[in-house]
C-alpha cells in the first residue's frame, strides 16, 4: 500500500519547536515537516542540493543576497544549490521542506536537526 | 530573487483540464500543477523516477496492484518507481505532480502532456 500522509497532521504532531520529521523519501529525497518560531539562523549554503520550502501555516521569510522574501501560507519557493540563505522566522510557522537525503545536518538548522 | 509560487493560484490559471503547468524545478525534478476529471488512466511503470502527488483541492484515487486508495486535499503520496499505478479520477481535482524531468510523456499522462 501507498503511504499517505495529510500534511497538517503531520506537521502538528511533532510537539517541539525546531524538529524536523521526516514524513516520505522521494527520489532520494527526504521531505520533513518542522514547526519554528522565533528563529534567524546563520547564513549558509547547500552545496548539493537544491532545497524546497513550501508553508503550510503561518509565513516566514527568507534572507539571501537578494535582500528578504516572504514566503506564505500555501506558497513554494526553491533555493537553488549554492545560493547563500538563511531562514528568518518570527511568529509561529508551519512549513514543509525537500531536500536531498544527508543535506540537514546541526550546523545548518540550527543545532536542533533531528529525525522524529 | 527567488521565484516564489502560490500552489492555488498557479493550479487556478490553467484554463482547461489535463494541461500540466511546471511551476518548479528541483534537483532535477519537475514541479507541476494540473486539474483532471474524469479521467482513467491506463496502468504504467516509471522505471526511473518516484512519482509524488500532492492534492491541492478535492481528491482522487490511485490504483496500484495493492487496490485503489483515495488521497485528499492536503495529502500527499509517494509511488515508487517501477510501480504499477494509475490515477482514478472522478470529479474534479487538482493536484501537484513531482517527477524526474522527462518522466511523463503523452503515453502515461492521458496523450495530454504538454508544457504550459
Amino acid at each position: 500500500m501507498l503511504a499517505i500522509k495529510n500534511l497538517a497532521a503531520e506537521v502538528n504532531s511533532v510537539d517541539k519547536l525546531y524538529q524536523y520529521k521526516k514524513i516520505a523519501a522521494y527520489n532520494g529525497n527526504a521531505l520533513s515537516v518542522v514547526q519554528v518560531a522565533d528563529r534567524t539562523l546563520d547564513f549558509h549554503v547547500h552545496e548539493h542540493s537544491d532545497e524546497l520550502f513550501c508553508v503550510l501555516e503561518g509565513s516566514f521569510e527568507i534572507e539571501t543576497d537578494d535582500g528578504l522574501q516572504r514566503l506564505n501560507a500555501g506558497e513554494l519557493t526553491v533555493v537553488p544549490r549554492g545560493t547563500r540563505h538563511r531562514p528568518v522566522v518570527g511568529a509561529l510557522c508551519k512549513f514543509l521542506m525537500v531536500e536531498l537525503d544527508g543535506t540537514l545536518n546541526k550546523s545548518n538548522s540550527g543545532d536542533q536537526y533531528e529525525e522524529a
